[in-house]
């Protein structure tokens, strides 16, 4: 236990170096352009009202850079008050925990967990006893947990499966409203985007007042490869990195999506706007490569929407929903601010080292910012 | 340690009690029709050569009536050697783990684990545990568990998550080819079905050398309601037993359904077949009710489609299937096995007193024969 | 056009010759049953209150068989008040129209069009012309026809393309409420089932006022092949006609299934219930054979969950609509229904000879009749 | 019939003028980068060898704009020689034929047809009386015809039916291999594309030998909305075309996109090939708006894996196909390729005068060149 809150210590300031920095470089406040539609106050999936995130970042020795990143849909009990849902599959070679569940019943019920690929297990249980320890759970005996992943062992000894359920607990409790660190942080970690250091990023849109003013935060873990464009320079092109330079050289790895909005839609909306995030991937020259495990997961915070699954008054339900025609501004917003988040995790995310000595360097801004400025 | 053994010791006796009265009551030697093809050997999912079956069932004290079931689709490494496989989602109201890798590549890269809806965790960390530890696994950072459930929290406290990964692990090494226990074993050892006890139930069909001779296996972890029909005698109506003669009646539970055939198939027929289980749950009477969870895992054995996935000689391989227009044969012998499946897990199960002093009964078995005989 | 209208002259007589023969011969009144529920007035689709049904027969020299079958979810301007919708596939092999649309949107906004094979195109121009010919259409430059069909080849010259447009429309314009004429009507005139004559068949289900009172109605375009049960009777192994007997023995063929309710459900839940429909297929021994195309196409007719897609104020539209938890009663009447649809279909059509001189002969219900009586 | 072949000698001499000015103004040969894999030799899909594209375009008075487009996948009877195939629907608002067997059966039995939405009709009786007259054809009595389409009802009278299935056939018959029109010919001959004139265009990638050699066409018919991007400049933006700078400023359109290639792929990765060309749409600032019906129909031309299915010789067939880990290649040609089909369809499309006297004008390509230059 003492040498657990050791690392815990690390962890903190380490943290905090990384907040520092990450304050200064968010592509956005350097001049870099992400689309037409404004982003919300934060540029943070905590742009939309009630949501909570929070990161367990777990550094320790010389190998293990991993973490689980939380997102409650809300401050209540989600169990009691399930969130209208979706998930869409971009490419399936990944773990992601309750897809079949969300899909068929159109809900989520659980906090949302990302961490890494071998630590799905650790993740599921970890959020099935938080759900049973809650108040108002006691005869709760079906928990769905969401949990998805993407595969840090380049940087990480994942086989050592390092993280355990109360880790998982204590990212969920950890979790707020607010900014949110991005880069070198929860389940970004160890991760690596496009080459260089990967990890968390998020952003967010506000439609305009005509269009029904909701806003649609993103948040990514991203940990995949292709051919880096930002703001539309060929930055893979002109680093001369990009896959199948020769035949050895793979894209592979995944991103984790989440996708949160305020605005009432139900499941099947929800989906087709999921089914957009992976066009804002695309954008950021992504390839969705073999393996891959690139998951959207998508809710909304809506409080009319949600509170229905919560009555006992009978076997209707009233829901207003937004219709169909009326979905294209939002398909816009969240395809903007998947770029924009997947973009702001490279840029923050610093240097590493990590298992086997491995070095990933961070993302060679200044080089980038000047192409830009011609 | 001392007590795990006792408990162990306790489980074993009660396996061979099973054993005995199982070996007297299979409805096919009762006299219980049940379609027109021939069943294998054993009329068991093993009746697939080179497939194995491990049940761990875990009784203990007043409320602890669970356990877990490893089906090893061959002999030796699985992630070395993949097996073409598919899932379908009968109903996705459960928490399946696995479903999106396999629907992506069509493949499955473990051994297939069944157990209780809380303790999916602990059955991916003991896959991924046990697929680590495998001599030539040394490199291996990504296992796709394949971990399937149903709630059989009437009888078993649930909530106490009492399966732990080491248990999963023991399963899987347990598991061996030959006769299969029946009823109130392994996943099955909680479960209730139609109202009475559920349990494990298994059969297998072979089709005549002119349609090529091949075998289809059939495993079930019976635990969901409807309209009981055997032989086509309307045994829910008979026994006054059956959903929504009132309104707080509900049919809910869910049913893990395992195919394993020899014939040479690629994901695509394989889902296909998987899709024909599900009409053979239909005519035992359930009804797929909202809260069920209904899954088919199925996979192929054949040596040549799954060595493919072990060269390391080149991009191509070389598949060897059967042509959509043969599988109807292979359609009709599923549909065949999991309807005696089903029944098969019926008979077998004892009736059982758990959680809370509950009692769940056996079907009254000579009455139904009483019935069919005229 | 003279010889068009003696045609029609023909077809008129015809039918009302099965409608007698039909009114005595209905399976229910003949003592057969058919599960816990009890059906509608009709026993018909048309229960559903506001549904209509047109068939157009075109029976015509010797190798003519085949015809048209028009359902219109409600008597208003379809297109104008779209009604939530969603279809699944049991087995695609198929040509059914309009199923990706309805998929991604949640909606039917045509008279949905049954006929065979390769009419489809006639059916999707006569729905598309009826659609833009209505009042209130003029500026519509978009309509999702949705057209399903069987192969009815075998008695009827389908290589002919004998359905016409102006047919499909008439076919529409015949739609009424009340009644419907089963057998070799409509787009069942020349289809085959179970090796029996087969056709049109209908039948519905009320839930206890306890559980809603909703009704549930389903319609059958029967055409399709395997091991015909009938209230637990196997007949087909009595009349040792079913699939792989010999190698030779095939089994394909197809089902068309509507089904129609007025309890108000979205697109999500309306799949699910059509979903219920291949499991009452499944009760009667159809296997869904690599060659059957068979589809379930299920809509809402509840006005206030229809009404909305009307509305021209605002972005929002409120539905009311049924829990997830609520389903299950709906399920189990889809279930029964489409299983007394379809032996009903096989109860009303008589032999018929058609192309080629080839002869299908009406089950022989005598026999049948005894065996349950037994 | 003489007014018939009129129109035929004016659309004639308006292809060829088309067919100059597009020589010169494909956005490569303008020195516009598409990312980093070479194009084949006509950079089009009928770089594949084998592959015939045919164009009937209809321009007709002042309100007919519109046309076919016919891909042939090969040169033989391709009932009997059936291809593997997948459809991808990435928004379905849309009313593509053929759909569900495809993704059934995993094979493409006709020529594949592109029109506008209202003549879908016209497509598919075009090509079922096409395959029905072919030699070896005799005895056919089912044909899934596979008919895509796009609205060019803003220029064209698109109530009017004006394709009829005799057209349909012609551009069938007229298919050939080599260079491909683009621009405002076929399916492409009304379509409107990010507020500019859309159309037909065309596109390869050839993989290198150390990642197989193989070839990835793509064909689409742009008519969708958007963001325009053009080699990453914000050409949408720049020119003050984008969708929601106003509530009234919508997206909608559709795209469909042909994706053809001669490595050895099933189904289930055709499909994955399929996905991706999505993910270059999304590259030209496409948003697969409500409105739109996006879909990717894929498939391979490999011969070894095409003949099985001809074969009489049993059940079993022999195929060849690339691994998994194979893919990511051919899926990045597939993004590149798709991308530059898009920006080439506008660079080729003329600006024209259609129904009501409404013009839309082609892309102001001079000032997209000077804004690249720099």
């Amino acid at each position: 236990m003492k040498i657990h809150s050791l690392h815990l210590l690390i962890l903190i300031s380490l943290v905090s170096l990384v907040s520092e920095s990450y304050s200064q470089s968010r592509p956005r406040d350097l001049g870099i352009p992400f689309g037409v539609l404004p982003s919300g106050k934060l540029n943070a999936i905590t742009d939309v009202e009630g949501l909570k995130v929070g990161h367990l970042t777990k550094i320790e020795g010389e190998s293990i850079r991993t973490g689980v990143t939380a997102i409650l849909p809300h401050g209540g009990n989600i169990f009691q008050e399930k969130v209208p849902a979706a998930i869409y599959v971009g490419n399936g070679f990944g773990k992601l925990a309750g897809v079949t569940q969300v899909q068929e019943l159109g809900l989520v019920e659980s906090p949302i967990i990302l961490t890494n690929t071998l630590s799905v297990a650790a993740g599921i249980e970890g959020t099935v006893r938080y759900v049973l320890s809650q108040d108002g759970n006691e005869s709760v005996q079906s928990v769905n947990a969401v949990v998805g992943e993407t595969n840090d062992g380049f940087l990480n000894d994942i086989r050592g499966m390092h993280i355990r359920p109360e880790e998982v607990i204590q990212a969920i409790h950890s979790a707020e409203s607010g900014a949110i660190e991005e880069g070198n942080v929860g389940a970004g970690t160890g991760t690596v985007c496009f080459g260089w250091k990967g990890g968390i990023g998020t952003s967010s849109r506000v439609l305009p007042h005509s269009l029904g003013g909701y806003t649609v935060g993103v948040l990514v873990q991203s940990n995949f490869g292709g051919n880096l464009q930002i703001a539309g320079i060929p930055v893979g092109e002109k680093l001369e990195k990009y896959p199948f330079r020769s035949a050895i050289e793979k894209a592979d790895g995944s991103c984790m999506i989440v996708v949160a909005t305020d605005a009432p839609l139900e499941s099947r909306n929800l989906e087709r706007l999921a089914k957009r995030a992976m066009m804002g991937l695309a954008k950021t020259g992504g390839i969705a490569s073999n393996g891959s495990g690139d998951y959207v997961i998508a809710f909304s915070t809506a409080e009319k929407i949600r509170s229905k699954y919560n009555a006992e008054s009978g076997s209707l339900e009233n829901l207003q929903t937004i219709r169909n025609d009326d979905m294209s501004a939002l398909f816009m917003a969240v395809i903007e601010a998947t770029e924009e988040a997947i973009i702001n995790s490279l840029f923050a995310a610093e240097s590493m080292t990590g298992k086997e000595g491995r070095t990933v360097d961070a993302l060679p801004k200044e080089k980038i910012l000047e192409w830009i400025k011609k």
